[in-house]
């Protein structure tokens, strides 16, 4: 639950935030020349966990951290307007989608809501089989010429990132 | 132009953020119930920017900061599955996708690559406006029932955060 003062913290840490800023002089083009895709879970800090400094890379979250067809057209964006050549996807342990029994989610949304709509929510039963399947995607796309992409989990409890592909 | 050692770097540099690495305590529930929408953009650190720390918020991304299909399908994940009550969607100055001159490019694509695709970028040409129409879908939207949705415009010149709606 977010507080109700929430919205203005943060508008007070961003005046903060301008005081020390100095990255005036960086492009939209990734200086690392990376493209990341990556779960939106809160646990996952991608800069941190890979090493990434401002600039570096862009970055490219849903829920799940699955190549859906949004993902494909940021990396086209990302690969032929703005140069990047590699690309890393990382899922998680302990992921909201891994099991989820997605029909009765989306019956209870539709009886909640009383608005019944076909949304595939993308949920998964195997994390390694969907950063696989994710990659595979990538690396057939004929829209996307990067050579280099790499899947890889991210462990929750550890911090460490692990190579699965 | 990525380095080719780039990636032995990265796992390199997650070794020594395991080290460090104690949020073990965390669970997938965003903290401060928040989620965050905005352009996959590398000068853009939404967690330095917004004062969030690790645990407190999703951050979805995608090119342009657009709410997407995909990014309503995250949003539904995270309001039900993971109870976030709040959304702020972040654009930037100096977006890749501000102006770009879309047709061009589509067809550049399909003349290099030999395949004719049907992929809209999303470019746009005006920022706030964008803002606007992507924050007023996420307000209509039937299974979205979340009432605090605000949309900024993050200035990369200054690290400044001016909100539009």
């Amino acid at each position: 639950m977010s507080d109700p003062g929430e919205f203005a913290r943060i508008l007070a840490e961003n005046e903060r935030y301008t005081e020390s800023f100095d990255r005036s002089a960086l492009t939209a083009a990734p200086l690392a020349g990376l493209a990341i895709v990556a779960c939106m879970d809160a646990r996952l800090d991608v800069g941190e966990a890979l090493g990434m400094r401002i600039g570096d890379a862009h970055v490219i979250r849903n829920a799940g951290g699955i190549a859906t067809d949004d993902v494909i057209r940021s990396l086209i964006v990302s690969e032929h307007l703005l140069g990047t050549d590699q690309i890393i996807l990382i899922g998680h342990t302990g992921c909201g989608l891994l099991g989820a029994d997605e029909m009765a989610i989306r019956a209870q949304l539709a009886a909640s809501t009383g608005v019944d709509l076909d949304i595939p929510l993308l949920s998964f039963d195997d994390l390694e089989a969907s950063i696989r399947a994710s990659v595979e995607r990538l690396r057939k796309h004929p829209w996307l010429k990067v050579d280099k992409i790499h899947g890889l989990v991210f462990d929750v409890a550890t911090g460490r990132l692990h190579q699965v592909t």
